[in-house]
């Protein structure tokens, strides 16, 4: 049995397509257990139906306290009866087996972090996102869990992100980078710099520099980075997609011709935003937390939240964290056990 | 007369698209005089045909050195006697009152830095790049000239980029950002929080944080990065746009419907792909050195080199540096005089 703790009262449809999603995928894996964490009162409605076809499968945790958008961490970790602070306290004591949100970046990074934690093994968690390329997928990361780090973070981040790849996306020995500024070694800032080193010695596939382009041609499957950067480079890419598909839209309004074509081209235009929609695919992984934690687009409506638990089952039957505790100790282990005794590492 | 040394041995197709593209804008632009610096064995026959034509028009001085791909800076500025080194000169001695290259970037940048170098009211030039936007274009800077650098020279960016803003695209009391990870004061790395106070002490049009998002989305005109950071999405957003147009291709293949789609929106692509080819559109300026210096793509042809030197002759005769000088007096006076008496600032 698998218990997810789902927020239901994160994200902007919340709680009724949270609670929808639950169902979905309460009713296609069979092995699912939901907690269903937020407002009794406001829950309930929408489980009634489902009571008895799904008996024995799902709780209702009553938490009623609400966390506002933008609510900074600090203010996030004092609601203690908050449905996201209360989610994060079933993984911890061990009653739920993975957390999914669609709550505030800032505010679920802060209950995985400081009421979930780090696997002992690892310093920090971070966040992969997997980007398509056109042979499959690169992961970057830290895409925004850790803004100023030092060298030996981004080699346990290289670490998360080589199990994230050979695990969940299957891509085996995956070919990891730096994000920097030119191919050759020595350039780059000076955390790539410093870096550059302590990943050449550890038993990874490093490639060395990745630039930008680098994570959307497919000559990498792993990008680490510092998460200012990757948040930077994450809500860029977003962005620049919506801004082509909208210079498009706008010049196909300019000709019949072209609005006859778009017509024609409806069924591949949906498969690429599909494709596109990187975020909304799955959620984004807090990678290295000590139970799967899942955060999804604020938008997030019940598919996608069926398939961030999805995601979040995959990372539990693929026993992540345990391999990831492995590869830390076998692939990085002189790297990291220097980093310990020197924290400027 | 607008004399411009045009560097005609840089790029993948020097130097044949390179002198041709000078020949392009000495046809177009009556009051244009072009030094082709290179090759003189190379360069002659080329013009050749049009000598009689042009008469008077420009001059060939021999630079036979070759400068090599992805050759260190330090390497290029020995080789004295290069064409990029030597056309550098030109600009420095008052011979030429601009410089256009498309040599590989950090070759160029050395040049422009070193042997051209900053007006005296800035420390350190930097690289803009005007990226589409729904409604218009925002100005990224630096995008690669500058990677570590201090809260003071991110003040002196942002006054480069109203300038470039106001001056050039046209946009009055530009609305700048600092690029950062969340909206609110006080999110970012410790670079950003330190130059957010800064910003807001001067006079300028200075919005707050701006996030990946916005470079694209047009809530902002100007937005500052270090270089490091500002490369990175440079070289993403380029290769992503590539991703995305195969994946439109990809798509198209897949389906008779879509393929008829894709001929009736010909025109229409065509339109999006020269809106979306930034970096070949004129070439990317490098700002705040002694005369104008536009780096084109490597890949430039002779209708990019024509609109190289175009951008270069808008810079002149917009008095470009004559207002940075001023806007670097007017609007960022205080913070670059504590600057100056704190190198930490």
């Amino acid at each position: 049995m698998f218990r997810l703790a789902l927020d239901a009262m994160g994200g902007d449809y919340a709680p009724l397509q949270i609670v929808r999603g639950g169902i979905l995928a309460l009713k296609e894996f069979p092995n699912l257990f939901v907690y269903f964490v937020g407002d009794k009162k406001e829950i309930e409605p929408i489980l009634e139906p489902f009571k008895e076809e799904l008996s024995g499968r799902f709780e209702i945790v009553d938490a009623p306290e609400k966390i506002e958008m933008n609510e900074p961490p600090s203010k996030v970790l004092k609601k203690k009866n908050s449905s996201l602070y209360v989610a994060g306290k079933l993984v911890r004591e061990g009653k739920a087996d993975a957390l999914v949100s669609a709550g505030n970046t800032g505010a679920v990074l802060a209950v995985g972090k400081f009421v979930i934690g780090a696997i002992k093994e690892l310093e920090r968690p971070a966040i992969g996102v997997a980007f398509p390329n056109p042979k499959g997928q690169t992961v970057l990361l830290d895409v925004g869990a850790n803004v100023d780090v030092k060298p030996r973070h981004l080699v346990q981040f290289a670490v998360i992100g080589h199990t994230y790849a050979e695990e969940i996306l299957g891509i085996k020995n995956p070919r990891i980078g730096i994000l920097s500024i030119g191919e050759e070694e020595g350039k780059g800032n000076e955390l790539v710099k410093e870096t550059y080193p302590l990943l050449k010695e550890t038993k990874l596939n490093f490639l060395g520099n990745a630039e930008g382009r680098d994570i959307f041609n497919g000559q990498f499957d792993v990008v680490v980075c510092d998460g200012f950067v990757g948040n930077v480079v994450l809500k860029s890419a977003e962005s620049l997609g919506f801004t082509i598909l909208n210079m498009i839209k706008e010049e196909i309004r300019k000709s019949f011709w072209a609005k006859l074509g778009a017509l024609l081209m409806q069924r591949a235009f949906r498969k690429l935003k599909q494709k596109a929609d990187f975020a909304e695919y799955g959620g984004i992984p807090l990678l290295g937390a000590k139970a799967p934690v899942i955060i999804t687009h604020g938008r997030a409506n019940a598919k996608a939240i069926r398939n961030a638990v999805k995601a979040a089952m995959d990372f539990y039957t693929h026993h992540f964290n345990d391999v990831l505790r492995k590869n830390l100790i076998e692939l990085s282990g002189e790297v990291l056990q220097k980093g310990k005794n020197n924290k400027n590492v």
